[in-house]
């Protein structure tokens, strides 16, 4: 059983040494947010394992901060698994603790998107924050990055399930990253610089040499919405990026995000945008 | 066009006065959270307008904390409506500014029990503060909360949608509640003190006067939930009651939550329950 954590950018890396070195039967869990922006669209790093690799991947998502797991704190975590339920089962065994309660879902792209698109959200309610706009406001950027969140994984990939967006991936990991997550805090000091310094300087400053995964996850939707023409049925995915590359002041992400999503723009994405 | 928005326990005696004073024409919407529990089950405040006063009843209920809203920063909330698509625009329009963003969605009581039930989580989340347990536990529980709201709301009234939950009433009022509202201060102040002093003491103190819609409320479910035999398929619901009245620690919160609902106890009840 082969657990995969680190950044994302390094996992193409990875996986070439790696290649030839694994037996078909290893079964691979990855605990990493992200997704790899490739010219035929985006791949998710359990994809880029399981076709590196040729290996079986789940993912492991959920509203978990490591440093208060550390102190033995109540949390939950969800198992997002392919097919094989009997694996996933073992995934959640394996990671289960007394203060650490394991959930599987059957819908990998639903639980790994979880993980990789709330920290454009969270750069969005760091936003907010930042503005001092207050809870009501903070709350409604939050669900309208929920929706998007829901929405654009829908669209990517037909079998991702409404129930994700309710566990522990989902709606939990959203409000632990909203609240307390360094993505939300950089951007808070983003907004509160009137957005005049740029992520590079406030990550350099605030976070040792680490790099915020929401920035680049926001510049990687935004190219796949780019590509896609579906910029304007994401208003606050797209009007992120836009402020992150001073494109849009740090207010917009209020002014943009109040507006309804074109959905004429898409043939049946009203469907699939509820 | 009648507005009704008062604490709940006055509704009844409210609605007797104008029996007879109202022309069966007249729409009516409630902003009250709050539910009537009587014998044959319970019965939410726009079904007590309706049959009292013989008129359509909509709901109005949403992440919007009255100060915030009152200095213009965004927020957004959610028309509930029973049939007439017409009669909840009218509301929208009658409702919405340039900072405060209504949609309509048919489904009064999701929508009602949402607005009722979110102060039962609040008061579980106060507890979770009090105890300092972190963002991770709170997120998990406010989690939890909001499968016990959806579970409860779909066992009680076939008709509730689940995407009512991702509207401004269901998950951002929620978020907002847990983060801001009176009955999470006055909950963290509860487990603060142990559980020694009761909540009509320290009511008493904090609020002027004002009581607790939570309390009341969790009461109310825990009524529901006793008459039904429902106690094990929502243990948050029911800690919560008991730790108000002393029966539990506040510290219950966090080890009766973690349990899975009991789902043999309820033929049926799993696919509600999801």
């Amino acid at each position: 059983m082969l657990v995969f954590v680190t950044p994302h950018q390094f996992m193409e890396g990875i996986c070439k040494k790696l290649v030839g070195k694994i037996k078909g039967d290893v079964e691979a869990i990855s605990l990493i947010k992200g997704m790899e922006v490739k010219m035929e669209g985006p791949c998710m790093i359990s994809s880029l394992i399981s076709q590196q690799l040729g290996i079986n991947c789940c993912v492991l998502m959920g509203a978990n901060i490591a440093n208060e797991i550390a102190v033995e704190k109540f949390s939950e975590a969800t198992v997002g698994y392919r097919e094989n339920s009997l694996i996933a089962e073992k995934w959640v065994q394996l990671f289960s603790t007394p203060y650490f309660l394991v959930t599987a879902v059957q819908d990998v792209e639903g639980v790994e998107l979880c993980g990789t698109l709330k920290n454009v959200v969270a750069l969005a309610a760091g936003f907010v924050d930042g503005l001092e706009m207050g809870n009501n406001t903070k709350a409604a950027i939050m669900r309208i990055g929920l929706r998007e969140m829901k929405s654009f994984s829908k669209l990517l990939f037909s079998s991702v399930k409404d129930t994700t967006f309710f566990e522990s991936c989902g709606v939990a990991d959203l409000i632990t990253t909203c609240l307390g997550g360094r993505s939300r805090k950089v951007a808070e000091a983003f907004a509160k610089n009137g957005g005049k310094r740029s992520f590079d300087e406030l990550e350099a400053e605030m976070l040792q040499g680490q790099k915020l995964q929401g920035v680049s996850t926001a510049r990687e939707v935004y190219e796949v919405l780019s590509y896609r023409g579906w910029l304007d049925l994401f208003p606050l995915f797209a009007t992120v990026h836009e402020i992150c590359i001073f494109h849009l002041p740090p207010s917009a992400i209020v002014e943009h995000s109040e507006r309804t999503p074109r959905f004429s723009l898409l043939d049946g994405s009203a469907a699939l945008y509820c």
